[in-house]
Parts: C-alpha cells; structure tokens; sequence
C-alpha cells in the first residue's frame, strides 16, 4: 500500500450494499507514485441482484460440461440434442440475400443505402414484411414490430425498461433468461434452495397433470406473466381455447403477457394460434417475441423481432410502445445491417419456402427421438408442435439422468431441472441435429437406455 | 366495462409508483366475454426512471428533426455532419471476408464451424487477434476482450450489470447514452430544469478554460466514471500525463473508470494513449470499450468489444469479469457471425491497412472543415486527433445555432447541448462524409456564415 494512504476497509461484504466511502488523504505528485499502488479491490460493491443468480447461465454451463466429458474422454464421438442450436445451413435463397446484402457495403451506393447507422427499430421495409407475414390479419402495424438480435436480448432489455420490484410469473419449467433477467433486475429477493425457486417470482408448473398448461390464478397479482408457446422446454403448444383463457385473464387483471413465439412456425395443429394476437384483445396486454434463429438458422446470425402494439398502455395511460421505442434508442443501435438483408430475403417467396423445408426437416427429426423414445417405453411430450421432445423419467433427478446419459452414450440432452424446479425428472431433447446424427444418437439411447 | 366487473382505479399518476392491485370479482366462462371489456390501460405502471428521461435520445431527435426539414423543404440538399455516421464504404478486404463468412453459412461445412449459437463472449479467435492489435504491451490478455455488437449497447448493459443507486460521474460535455443509459438504471433522482442536469450525476465541465480536460476532483465520491477520449463531442484527446491523474485517483478513491476509446484509432499525438491500459494500474480500475463502427465503418454492421481485466474487483473481492462474463451469458447471445467475420478480415495486414487509410481520410475531412471554421473567424477546438470538430457559438443557444445553419445551409450538425449543458454554445461537425460533400459544407457554410 502507497505511503500517505488510508485504506478504509468496508464492514460490509458479501453483495451487501456498503455505502461507506474511503476517506484518502494523499498528496500524490507524479506518475509513478502509482505504480506503487496496491488496489486489491475497489470501492464499488458487487450488485446483490448479480450475487443472487445461481452458478452459471444453463447453456453456458451444460457447454463446460460437454467440454470437460470430451477432455476426459477424447475418442467421444459427441451428439448434441442439448442446447436447441440449429445444425442445417441457412437455406441458399436466403444466403443469396445476405450476401448481396454484404457485398453492397463494399461499394459507395450500397453503403449510402445501407451502410450506417439504421434505424435502432429497424428498416422500415422489414418491419413491414414481418407485420405482413406473419401478423396478417391481426391489429399489429409495421411500426408496432421493432427488429432486433434476437428475443433473449430483447427479454433483457425489457425488464430494463420496466426496471425493478416487478411482480413476475413465469411457467415452471421454462426458458432461463426469463428468470434470470428478472432476478438481475432486482425482482426477486433471493433464491429458496429448498423451494429451488426465487422467491417474488411466481412459478407456474406445467407437468403431466395439468397437459403442460398452468394454473394462470397462481399468476393474478403478477405484473409480467411470461408464457412461452410451444413451450421451450415442455413443446406443449397452446390451443385458442387456453390462450384466450390467458388473455382474458391479463385483461382482467390489468397485467402484462410477454409472449414468447419463438417456435411457433413448428406448429402444425390448426387448433394452436402462431401468434398471440389471434386471440381477441391481446393487442391490449401482449407484447410478443419471435425471432428468424429457429425458422431460418440465424442462432448466430442473431436476428429477432419484437411487438408492441400501440394499444399497450402503462397504468397511467402512457404507451408503453412509446418507452421500448426509447429505450431501444438508447440502449441499442439497431440488428446488423447483414442480418436485415438476410432477413429480408427470408420473406421473398423463396425464402418463405426454405424456412418451410428447414422447420419440416426438424420437426421429422423430433418425431423420430419421440417415436424413439415411446418405443423404449418412456412416456414423451411435445416433438409435435415443436422442436423439443420431454422426455419422463419418473422422479429421477434430471441432472442425475442428463450425466448417465452423457456417460454412457456421449450423448448431450439439457437435464429438466435447469427450467424450474418443476422441470426436474425430465430431460429436454433438441430435434435441432443432421439427420444421421439423430438416427445414431436413437442407435444408442436404444443400446443403452431401453427399459 | 364488462358487466359484474369492479375495475378499481388508481390514485398515483403520471409515472409514481403505484402499488394498487386492481381487485377483481368477475367469473368468466366463456372467450366471448372478453371482447367486452374495456381495458384502456393496464395496472402496470410505468418505470418512474423512464419517465425521467427528457424528451428522445438526441440522434433520433436530430434525425426527426431533418426529416421535418426535408419535408417543408423537398429540393433542400441535405447534408448531414450531425450523427456520427461513416459514409465510406467498408474497405475491400474486409468486405471480402465478410461476404465469405455470410457464403459459408449455406454449406454444410462453414455452418457447422460458425454457423450456430457462438460464444457469447466472442470467438476465441477475434478476441486473441484484438489482444495482439490494441493491446500489445498491456497487462490486457484475448480473455480479458468481450466482442459484442457495438459499445453503446455495452454501456447500457454494464449499467445494468452495476444495477441501481450508483453515483455516476460524466464529463460534460459527453456522449448521451453514459447519462441516458444511467438514468434508466434508477441512477438519478430526476432532472433539473434550473441546471439542466440530471440529479445525483456528477458533472465535470470540459471547456476551453480548462483546455477540455476537466477537474476530476468533482468525482472523488462517484463509483463510476465515464471518461472518452479522444472525446466525443468536443475532440480533444487526453495526454498520458492527464490520464496518469485519471487512473492514480480512480486507484486512490476506489472507483472504476468506464473508458471510451471508439475514436483512439484517430490519435495521431504520440503523447496520447491510444487505450488506457498503457497507464500503470489501469487495469485495477479501468473497463474499456471500443468498437470497428469508426475504423472500418461497421456502424450499421455492428461490431465492438468491452475489455473487463482479470485484476478488476469489487470491493468484496469478487471478480467483475466473472459477473460481466454472466450478464453476457444471460442477456446477449454474442455478434452477429457475419460481423465476427468481417472483425476477423480486420485484423488481417490488408484489413488494418484498410481501416488506417479510411481514418486518414476521414481526418483530412476533419482538418478541411476544421480550418474552414477558422477561416471564417469561429474559435474551433477538436479536428486534429479526432473526427470531431468543436466550434464556438460564444454563449449562443446551442440549438438555437443548429436550427439556423440547418435552415440557412440545409447542413445537420449537432447542438453542443444535447450532449450537456456545458456543450452550450458550441455545435459539432462530424467529419464523417464524402470530400465533395465536406467541400460543398464548406462552402456553404462560407456564405453563410463568415463573420
């Protein structure tokens, strides 16, 4: 420690808040003076919301896993069914797009068109198309639909915007950001490791018992109700009949429904709506979230949309439209000019068509891992409407039976539990794969795991 | 509103907090019902932090500005030295590797390489090679350096990740997201009208009194200090010997220094760092962020990086790095892999070649302008080690001046004090344009102008 210095040591430690401030009395005279400096720690305390967050993000995590099985294993020949990441190349129309798209920022008329700074909504022209695919014939506008990199970015963002004590529930088990964010934006108070759950956060369960669709009286004093459907992990898409019943709730109580879409383009059943704003109202209490990642393989291209509808309106009147459109603003500076072109020749006819191929493709994939594991005698969710097939395994824990798996097969599934407490006892596993690398991962799940 | 239905209103309005939960005594049986509700607003009510926020954030605001011109004004050749926006297009080499990296995503082999989710933090490959370019001969290692989609987007969520109730320090005048994102977060406690400062942020003038480089005393009690340099607005960068002073009182108060370096690649004083890591102990106290939008024109591309250093702690001890590592994992899912891409064609010798040529012409357009103003009698600070220049209304209405050069020259620049109050009376011109349209600003401006 430098001479003439006082170093105030803080009581408080932990990610207690310490609002002490170290006193100094020095005189310091030239530079070198600090090199003599130790400054082990600072003054500026951890954040307690970022202390309450247990270990890592589930992906992140399962990643440093399937890293650390492969370092002592390295013959392992690993098939990831974990992480839903897409496998397939992005349908060669839409490539085609992108490219040209690239190329122009090369040349002095493609960079004044759409070089710089966008709009931090994005290209109108997008905007546009993406109302009129995907949102034709419900009360959502071209300006009500911002463009971004991508859902889980905008989840964050959003909670930023309506800052923190929010009363939150989300479906137990269901995708980690939403729990994450909230607890990072201080709406939590802590995690409960008996209940496993973060306290101030309303979990939902959907299990077996309730055909994956929560009891929603659990969520009428909550604020913003995520709801994800189909369903990250549980692939349980919701009919008309349960949406309405949601909105109608939201209505009534004068919350907000954040309504995750993300896979709604694997919904196959005419019973289940792919939009939220289907459902009579909803412009009223939803904002919606979809996202190009699953539809067309941009999980690394990172492009997303999100709506607000201009009849979204704060308690006091205000629209809430009006504050994403500032805090977009402030906080971020529009998708990448490449990842608009890319999605711009998503929703040419051609492009349409490649999402098409692609969404089909995967969805044979989650037949055959649910035909797979039906025949082995294990009871299976989802893999219809979705991606994901849930896979029972009665009571067992999750990270228990996600370990044995990788073990014996070097196969990576997500273990339940890494949703919600709820989702312990079930595996989630990713149609998103080749095809022969289904088929072998089928291979030897019935090797190893047939009952 | 719906019969059997008591919708309770609520007394706090306009942005307070609200903790009202409307009662409801509805049964509901049926979808249909819902179409009769009246439901104007929610019982959400809006973030109070939010509301705080004067009127847009100012590039928006400038560009609606320009947009109402142009309309009563159709034949008004505009010239834009507002926003600082590159309008070169992005240099061949990079654009060739970009567009390889986009080609490679449509076949199996470059999909399965980069074509999924990727590291949140970056590709390994990207952050070793910024290592090696910027920060050679600093204690800052490939692990240190996060990538991500632009630094404004970083600012927003490292305020984030600090969480609310911070004591922020800004120079004033600075970039507005530091005070905007700041306000978001819960930082201040309103604004006022008197000072035109927002409360509880410490504001450090830079004039030409204090030749731009302001006393930071003022900020002996703040826990974060935004400091850019070479300074956006008003260009002038920081001696080794000022940032010396600026690290050895971070070292000695405890606080963290948030440093912008976006525009270092414009420095041509040898007496100026070109990143605050070559200051001893910076990286005890110091986060960096920078971007490729101002080096290689990727400012609708996106592509920037934040360095967190290992030897940066809380005053717990715990690492930042490990906490910023998190909120990436939860709130980001890296840059787009195109842009990595193009990062990648960057750090190539044609690349950096590229990026060093285009800053020299944009530093040409800053010297053409600069002298320009000063021909014309103006006192100019800025221009030389930046692409930024800074002109002295002497203590006119700095929006006042903007609104009559836009009128009498159809040229945008930017009022001084939508970046502070202290930047009133000056405006800045971004020497971000084509020759010919610098020339013709010039020229214009000379007419109009000269004193």
């Amino acid at each position: 420690m430098g001479g003439g210095r006082a170093r105030v040591s803080c009581a408080v430690t932990d990610g207690g808040w310490c609002a002490c401030v170290r006193r100094v009395s020095v005189r310091r005279t030239h530079a070198r003076r600090a090199r003599t400096v130790v400054n082990a720690s600072s003054n500026v305390r951890r954040n307690p919301n970022m202390a309450q967050l247990k270990a890592g993000y589930l992906f992140p995590e399962i990643a440093r896993i399937r890293t650390a099985h492969l370092e002592a294993n390295p013959d392992a020949k690993i098939i990831s069914l974990g992480i839903g990441d897409t496998t397939e190349p992005i349908p060669q129309a839409i490539v085609d797009g992108m490219v040209a798209g690239a190329a122009a920022l090369g040349t002095k008329a493609g960079y004044s068109a759409k070089g710089g700074y966008g709009a931090e909504a994005g290209q109108m022209e997008l905007r546009a198309g993406l109302a009129e695919k995907f949102y034709a014939g419900t009360p959502i506008e071209k300006t009500d639909v911002f463009v971004s990199d991508g859902s889980k970015c905008d989840i964050s963002r959003m909670l930023q915007m309506f800052g923190t004590g929010r009363k939150i529930a989300v479906q137990d088990p269901s995708y980690p950001a939403y729990v994450d964010s909230s607890v990072i934006m201080g709406n939590s108070t802590g995690f409960d490791d008996a209940t496993k759950q973060y306290q101030n956060i309303t979990y939902m369960p959907c299990n077996a018992d309730n055909d994956f669709f929560p009891d929603l009286s659990k969520a009428k004093n909550s604020e913003l109700i995520f709801f994800c459907s189909p369903n990250n992990p549980t692939g349980a898409a919701a009919t008309r009949a349960q949406l309405t019943q949601l909105v109608n709730q939201a209505l009534e109580t004068g919350s907000f429904i954040i309504y995750d879409a993300a896979y709604s383009a694997f919904i196959g059943n005419d019973d289940c709506p792919k939009t939220i704003y289907e459902i009579p109202g909803a412009e009223k209490c939803c904002i919606e979230t979809c996202s190009f990642s699953k539809y067309a393989g941009f999980t690394g291209l990172r492009l997303g949309w999100t709506v607000f509808p201009e009849a979204l309106k704060f308690s006091d009147g205000s629209s809430v439209r009006q504050d994403w459109n500032r805090m977009m603003g402030t906080s971020f500076n529009g998708a990448s000019n490449v990842a608009q072109a890319a999605g711009l020749a998503c929703l040419t006819d051609a492009g349409m068509k490649g999402m098409k191929d692609l969404v089909a493709f995967y969805k044979e994939n989650a037949a055959i891992l649910k035909s797979t594991w039906e025949e082995m005698g294990y009871k299976v969710y989802g893999g219809t409407d979705a991606p994901y097939v849930w896979v029972s395994f009665e009571g067992r824990d999750s990270w228990e039976v996600f370990t044995e798996i990788l073990q014996k097969t070097d196969i990576v599934v997500t273990p339940g539990a890494g949703f919600g407490p709820a989702g312990n006892g079930y595996v989630r596993c990713s149609a998103f794969g080749s095809r022969e690398n289904i088929n072998e991962a089928a291979r030897r799940l019935k090797e190893k795991f047939s009952k």
